[in-house]
This record gives structure tokens, C-alpha cells and sequence, in this order.
């Protein structure tokens, strides 16, 4: 197949495009790449534009990876930007293109068709939207619409949408000094994660001063001098510039009015090889459905990597290379401020949604060996299936270390590993970089003690039943940690002298027991037990607990 | 069985042995626990003590995870420091206990023995070892001792051995503001790498005032008022203190006294229930010799992450819990200064040495996306097998970004994953973190072109055999990158410019084409090769053959 001369067409020039342009060119010589582009730019770093508005990324010109030139100079392809495939007749193998500075109309035949045209920024019909002080931040002209309009005048500006580019956006505007409104329909931040594994970003945000309404929708925008920002609530915000970040979605117009099928989500239907309906026609990137790896579910997942990997396989398969997309697991993080929060695979809203039967854990683990310098906390929830536990998904949050064990969590996914997995990987250990037993190890050990009936749990969101059902809880932190709050209710019996001491906790009544973390809290729960008490571990202690309770004051 | 009253001794209270009286007392409370150990202290950091000596670890109590006390009250452990086990009848089910500030010998029964001795220092039988001014490094009053002779008059401390122990000693050392010389008898530090992969820790050495000797064995030491180390080369080292850090051997004296089984590499034999050949006495930690997961061989691998592991399944196994240890991997990394260096697996001089069949692959990619401010090249080595793709190790060395990518690469080995499944993880992406392709997938990525024949690499070590019959060296980087040289004997053809230019290169001869890290050589090989070239790609580029320049210098 090599040999006979092809001519590919992309619709579509930067993450998935562009991947899909370089590997064509790898592997074809002889191949005529054609890159439709209908913006101004190719292989533009999406990812990187709230940081350049942000001033990390000082110059403007690192966020253009590649031009047209570079990619005719490197890879001899045929690179038009600001041309715009309107449409595709399937039966001629022909696209009509627009050039959208000149306004020409012509057309241009294809042995294969590539689809990468990405997403697009979702509109609310709302009124008041179309004022020009409302910005999207999706493409490198919406960042320098967006960077021109930051006048000396402008004081304020209010975010809708707490994704990741939403809140990477609030992030830049405070390093640029001003004041941000925050604005989120749902009642938690970051969407990916739980509700209250997200909560100590919305604590970050307020430490940063970032002004935080959730649970709230806007309604309307009222242009004056300033805008007026209208929740559904009745609340009000005035701003000076509105970014709306509230997600994407598929440009699938194009594929639609082919009559290529669509999936029920909106995304391009591909096969795992990346084919849409139309055998000559291969999609990919945020255009298309995935299959979720855990559950085989339909999704979009608008991310860059597996856009990337799509472009390689489809352009491996038109050559008739074996090469197959194995479905998305959506691993996946973002940085705000001083935290890193992260996940991979399912997370509980969605196990429960989908009515998967699942078992979750907490833990609390130090990035690194405590009595090495710096360490600090990383708060993890493990979500794994009750009879093989298999591990379904993972959520991490914290100064350092959370995108590794993220990592590490999204190839155990990948390679459907279990908690015995968990509990036996051999990780890079010195006191800068881990602990002989890595957080890692713990979340499989706790899961392995699950499985296996040592570790009896109760949830923070189970309690209060418990407590009205007669549960007495007890902290058997030491007496010096409890200056920072104990859960209402409970009595102190410090694990040190839970062993030494004589028993004056009451065998009648179940017992609850939390430490700080979760883990003194397992050790003396198995002192109870086989002392004759009826006894759960409260799940990842009373740092669980306190994100419980954040989340919950969100939600208020 | 936990009903039983059991009484189980424990020999050594460090990691292995911490670990499995923990979980004894965790699976049952009438055990009766017994933990004796011939030192000092119980469950100390032994990992930390050359941060305690550089100062990074301030307080000295910071490595004193638990005293006797603390944990007879927290886990009911009869825990008892300086008692030495001198004997074990095994028929009798006794052991022998010196009490070593006494003078005392008692016994005690056992229903199940453990045996979590550690390893001790190779202490090599050379003239003036036995000078007070020559040191170990292996337990916290081996540190005390070194540091109370750390007087004002100390100006020159020599480390003899350049593992992990032996790097980040001299680290320490230099923190402190003292002369250091580092003098290893193999031709590169840290052995687990392979020579190239090291060098670059060698640079990092000298770069930070060390003064490295390799390939130089220590003959004797001569004791005056300062001491003169002579090496067998004839080489005197003048020095004021010598530490020994030339590697540990595993304590079998008491196994090997009660006739059980010792394996072929001098650790206790066990199978994988961490069961001797006596079913009543089990052994784990730097005590015993474990198999390679990815070869089978029994080796030593004297790491505190295996060590803890096995100290939990020992104790499951005893109370009839279903647990097995499965192997070690060798999972390791190094703080050196401002580098990072670590690997798993199999380096390819074992790999050699066993005769096994591999493939090996260099890259050099950036720990988060270039255009970020930050990013530091991460040098990676993959090692893989040639028909299945399956990894069989990896090496990195870098600033940031090392350690995640080796635990990545562990799991990979664990999972028996191949260079398929890299190139497919779905890793966490964001630009302060990754790329959209990670170094990892990029690895896998190269994998796939290798095993498919798209990429055909020439490796450094066979350039010169290849140069000299008749193969041209074309560097395809552009001119403003030659400033840090060339390979020499190659000529200057940037990619930029070979597509456009008039080819000059000669078709009669083969062509190596490199660049800086090895990408673009591979794309200039698919253009050359599909022009009619021969071509091969200088894998990893000049970066590693400026690392294996480097090497042979220090070979030199």
C-alpha cells in the first residue's frame, strides 16, 4: 500500500491533526498530505494558553509549535490555515473547502479523509452573550481577544465553569492581580473528581481569594458600563469581563451533514480503529465517542493525550498497519495554585449513576518519608470492584507526588490489576521521593484488609445514621491532635493508652473509631474486635471526615 | 488458627521485622510477640541516616520511628533492644538470647520464628580497616560514631564505594562543607545503571567539588596523623576519616548455624510464603535471596520496600492468610545533588551477562511539555524483548520527573506489559506535569517503530566499527545547535533544510543520520530511506553519545 501514491486529507491542524499529518508522513513518502485548518494557526499549544494569560509562559510565540513552513520544511505537508472544509461528498471522495480570507470556494479529492476538527466551546442561549466583553478560551485568537481586552479598567473578571480550563483560567487572572468571581453550576469544582475530594480546591481557591459561587447558574448578563451577571438564584455579580469555560463539544456538523453516524453522546462513532461510518473516513480527537475503558460506556473526553495517540493510529491503519484504540480511562489533572488534584477511571458519582456495584477507601499518605524534609499529605480515594478487586478508579489531591501515584494508578487500570496488585508493586523508594511502603501500597494493603474482613468501614456519609442507631464514636488520636476540631460527639481514648488502659467504653453499644488519617484507626479497631466490641474504622479518619464536611458547606 | 495462643519470636526490629510483628498483632491479640533485636534502637529510619549527616534531617530523634515503649503500647510487642539470638534449636523450638549489655543467656520458645536480621557491611579483610577513623555506614550508632568524630580538625572524609549509600554519604558530606574524595572500584557509580546511564552522576559529582576515583581499589589504609589510603593502581589518597559503604552481605550466620538452607547468593532460602526450609521459621528482608521477577535468578537485593512486604506476608502466612511474595524487581532511585537517577528491572549488562535477547532504546524528552517554564530533558533507556515486546527494564537520570516515570515503568514490568501498552497509557497530562505524549509513551512509541522495522537504529557502541567501513555520519540538527559539537567526522545536513535541498549526501554509501535526542533523526531516516538510502538513526541521538563519551572517559 506504500507504494501506490495516496493523497490524505486533514480536516483539522493541531493535537490529533497534526499527529495524524506526521505519522502519515513517516510512513508515505509518496503520500500527498493535505492540512485543512480553519483557523490561523496549526499545532498550537492549546493547553499552555491559560498560562501564557497567566504570565508563566511570557512569550506568546512558545505557544505555536510548529507553522505551516516548519511543517512543509520538516514534513512536506501541505499545511492551509484559515481554510474551511463546509462539506464532504462521500460518493466522490471530494471536500469543499473555503477559504475564509478570501471567501473562494474549492474543492479538493481524498483517498482518506481524516477528521480532527476538535471541540467547541458550549454557548449558553442566554441573554446578554453576545456582549463583547464575554470570552471564550479554547483557541489562540480567543486567549489574544481575551488579553486584549485586559485594559487598566478592568478590575474584575467572573469565570463560568470550574473545569480545568476554567480554573486554570481563575488561576492566571490572580496572577495578573485581579479580582475573580468563580461561578459553577454543580455544587463542587472539577467535575472529574468527587465532591469531597474536590473540596480543598474550592478551600484553595478562597485561601487565594478567589470569590466562589457554586451550586449557581447564570441566568443572564446585563450590559452597562460594568456587566451585570444574573444567577438563576437572583444573585448577582458585577464584572468587568465574563471567560465562560463551561465544556465543549464535538464539532460534528461536518460529519452530521455527511451523513456519517454520530454517536448518543454527539461525538463522530469510530471504530477501534479509529473508522467512522464511511470507510475512508477515520476520525479522532475531542470529535469523536470513546469507549470508557472500566465500564465499555460511550463518553466524550476531550483530552489532549489520547487525541495525540488517536492520530498515530489512524494514520498507522490507512496504511494497514495493525494498530487498535483500546478506549479512553480518562487520567486526567490540573494544577491550582499551590494543590495538584488528579484522577483516572471511574469516580464514585459515576459507579453509582451506572448502579456498578464497588467498594472505596481513603487514605492520607505523606508524599514522601515524614522524617525527611518537606513531606506533605496526599488525600487518596481508591473505588475497586467487591469480589476481584479489580481497581475501577482513583482520585488524588495535594501539594506533590499526586500526578505520580495518578500515573501509577491509571497503568494499574490499564492493565486491570487488582488491590493485591496495588499491595505488591515495587516502587522507587528514598526518603526524597516515597515511603518503603508508597501510598500506593497502603490503598492496596487497606483494600486487600477490606477484602478479606479485617478492616471493617464505616464512611463519613454513613455516621450520622450510625450515631442516631446508638453508635458511640470514638478518637483515639493522641490528646495533643485534637486542638483542630474532634467530630461532634465522640470521646477521646488516645490509642497509646487504649492497650494499657482499662476499658471504660461501654460493650453495648457498637463503637466507631477515627484516627487522623485512618490508620491508628485500623489498628485499634482490631485491638476492639478481638477484645469482644462490635467495631468499624470510620474510612480514611477525620481528614476524610473534614472533606466530607467542607464539601457538604459548599453545598449550603 | 487465631484462636490458638501463639507465641511468635521475632529476630531483628527494623523494617522486615517491624513490619511482620505489626501485622502479627494486627491478625491476632492473644499472640504472644516476642521482637528481638541485637541493636540499640527498633524500627529506626536507616534510609535517613545520610540526611541526618548532611543536615537535611535536623533532629536525630526524626529517625527514631518507635522505641520499645511506644510499641509495646500501641501494638502489645515485647520489644527488646540489645538482645542478640545466638542459637536456634530447631528441634526443640528454642532460641538462644544474649543479652548484650548483661552478659545474660536465656531462652524462649517459639510456635513461628521470623528471621529479619538485615545484612551487614562488607568489610573487606585489608591492612589499617581496623583504624577508629574508618567507618560504616548502617545503623544509627554507626552514624553517632561517624558524626562524634566529625571534630573541626576533619577537613577530608574519603568514601569508599559508590552505591546508593556510598552517593548519598558523599552528598552529605559535602553539605557539610568537608573535602570529599569517592573512590569505586568499578568504572562508573551506582551499579544498578548501566555505565552510560551513570555518567552524567559522575559529572554531577564533579561538578559539586567531589573528587571521584574509579575504577580504583582500595589496598590498604596507613594510619599516621592523617590516614593515606593506598589503592592497588599505586594511587594514595590523603584523608582525614574513611567511610565504607562498599556494599552489605546478608546476616546468615544464625540461619546457616541451625542448618537451615542458605541459597547459592549467601541469603536464607525461602520459598514464597517467605517460608526457610524449617516450616516453623520464616525469613524476610536483606536476610534472605529473592527471585527476579523478570528472569527468575535468585539475587540479593537489599531494599527496604521488599523487605516490609515480606515482613506483612510472613505474618499472614502464619496465621494461614493466602499471601505470597512474587519476586523483586529491583525498583530503586538516587538523589544525587540536583539529579535524579533511578531504574527496574534489568540493566543490559545483566542482561548480557544471562545471555538474554533484548532490544534497548534511548530517548531524551522533556519531564513536563518545553513550552511550560521548567521542563528538564529526562534521559530514559528501555530495554525490551525482541519478539514479544515485553519490558524487561528501564533506566532514567534527570532533574525532576524520574522518579514518576520509573514507577510507571515498574508497574509496566509487574503487569508484563509491553512496548504496545506504553505507547497506549493514558497518562495525567497537563503542561506543569507531562506532554500529551509522555516520556513513557514516547518510549513505547520508539518501541513499536523498532520492533516493526520502521526504525532502524544504530547504537553508539557500533559507530565507530561502522564508520570505518565506509558509513557517512550526517547530523541533522540546525547550525545554531552545533555549537556544543559534533560527532566528529559527521557533516551538517539540517532537517530543516534536507527536504528542500538538493540531496549531496552520496547514495553509495550508508548513511547514520543523529540529532539531538533522536526524533528527528527518525524522521530524516523515513525521508532518506524512502529516497533510496540506506539509512540507520543513531538511537538517543548525540546525547547519548555524548553519555557514553563520558563514560569511557571516566573509563579512561
Amino acid at each position: 500500500m506504500n507504494q501506490v501514491k495516496q493523497k490524505i486529507v486533514i480536516v483539522g491542524g493541531v493535537a490529533g491533526g497534526a499527529s495524524a499529518a506526521a505519522r502519515v508522513r513517516r510512513l508515505s513518502e509518496t503520500a500527498e498530505i493535505i492540512v485543512l485548518e480553519r483557523g490561523p494557526y496549526v499545532s498550537f499549544a492549546n493547553c499552555g494558553l491559560p498560562y501564557h494569560l497567566g504570565g508563566e509562559i511570557v512569550e506568546r510565540d512558545a505557544l505555536l509549535l510548529h507553522s505551516p513552513e516548519s511543517l512543509m520544511a520538516r514534513f512536506g505537508l501541505n499545511v492551509r490555515v484559515n481554510h474551511e472544509v463546509v462539506s464532504i461528498d462521500r460518493a466522490a471522495k471530494l471536500v469543499s473547502i473555503r477559504n475564509r480570507l478570501t471567501g473562494e470556494m474549492y474543492s479538493e479529492s481524498y483517498d482518506s479523509l481524516i477528521l480532527a476538527p476538535g471541540a467547541a466551546p458550549i454557548l449558553p442561549l442566554l441573554p446578554g452573550l453576545d456582549d463583547v466583553r464575554v470570552f471564550t478560551m479554547r483557541t489562540l485568537p480567543d486567549l489574544d481577544r481575551l488579553m486584549a481586552a485586559m485594559t487598566a479598567e478592568i478590575k474584575h473578571v467572573s469565570v463560568v465553569g470550574a473545569g480545568f480550563i476554567g480554573l486554570e483560567t481563575v488561576e492566571a487572572l490572580r496572577h495578573r492581580g485581579l479580582a475573580v468571581s468563580l461561578i459553577e453550576r454543580s455544587e463542587q469544582v472539577l467535575a472529574p473528581l468527587d465532591s469531597e475530594m474536590a473540596a480543598p480546591l474550592k478551600q484553595e481557591l478562597t485561601v487565594h481569594g478567589v470569590d466562589v459561587l457554586l451550586g449557581e447558574s447564570l441566568a443572564k448578563i446585563e450590559s452597562a458600563k460594568h456587566l451585570t451577571l444574573h444567577m438563576e438564584s437572583g444573585r448577582l455579580v458585577q464584572t468587568d469581563l465574563v471567560v465562560l469555560a463551561i465544556g465543549v463539544k464535538p464539532e460534528n456538523q461536518l460529519a452530521k451533514e455527511a451523513g456519517l453516524v454520530i454517536g448518543s453522546t454527539g461525538g463522530v462513532l469510530v471504530d477501534n480503529q479509529q473508522k467512522t461510518s464511511d470507510s475512508s473516513i477515520y476520525a479522532v480527537g475531542d470529535a469523536i465517542e470513546v469507549k470508557h475503558v472500566v465500564n465499555g460506556k460511550s463518553i466524550l473526553l476531550p483530552l489532549a493525550g489520547p487525541a495525540n495517540r488517536q492520530g498515530r493510529i489512524a494514520a498507522d491503519v490507512i496504511f494497514g498497519r495493525k494498530s487498535t484504540y483500546r478506549g479512553s480511562q480518562g487520567t486526567s489533572v490540573c494544577k491550582l495554585f499551590g494543590l495538584t488534584a488528579a484522577s483516572t477511571g471511574l469516580n464514585e458519582k459515576t459507579l453509582q449513576a451506572s448502579g456498578l456495584d464497588y467498594r472505596k477507601l481513603y487514605i492520607h499518605a505523606g508524599d514522601h518519608a515524614g522524617y525527611y524534609p518537606g513531606a506533605s499529605l496526599i488525600s487518596l480515594k481508591l473505588l475497586f470492584a467487591p469480589e476481584s478487586g479489580q481497581i475501577l478508579g482513583a482520585q488524588a489531591i495535594g501539594e506533590k507526588g499526586v500526578d505520580k501515584r495518578i500515573d501509577v494508578l491509571a497503568v494499574a487500570i490499564q492493565a486491570k490489576m487488582s488491590v493485591d496488585d496495588l499491595a505488591e508493586m515495587e516502587l522507587a523508594y528514598a526518603p526524597p521521593y516515597g515511603s518503603a511502603k508508597d501510598p500506593v501500597n497502603l490503598l492496596g494493603m487497606a483494600g486487600q484488609n477490606m477484602q478479606s474482613g479485617l478492616l471493617e468501614s464505616i464512611y463519613v456519609e454513613d455516621l450520622e445514621q450510625a450515631i442516631a442507631g446508638g453508635a458511640q464514636v470514638i478518637d483515639v488520636r493522641e490528646s495533643e491532635e485534637l486542638g483542630g476540631g474532634m467530630i461532634p460527639g465522640s470521646q477521646s481514648h488516645p490509642l497509646s493508652l487504649l492497650r494499657s488502659g482499662a476499658l471504660t467504653i461501654s460493650k453495648e453499644r457498637p463503637i466507631l473509631v477515627y484516627c487522623q488519617a485512618g490508620l491508628r484507626g485500623y489498628i485499634a479497631q482490631r485491638f476492639l474486635l478481638q477484645n469482644g466490641y462490635q467495631v468499624k474504622n470510620l474510612n480514611g479518619g477525620y481528614l476524610t471526615w473534614s472533606m466530607y464536611q467542607a464539601a457538604r458547606k459548599s453545598q449550603r
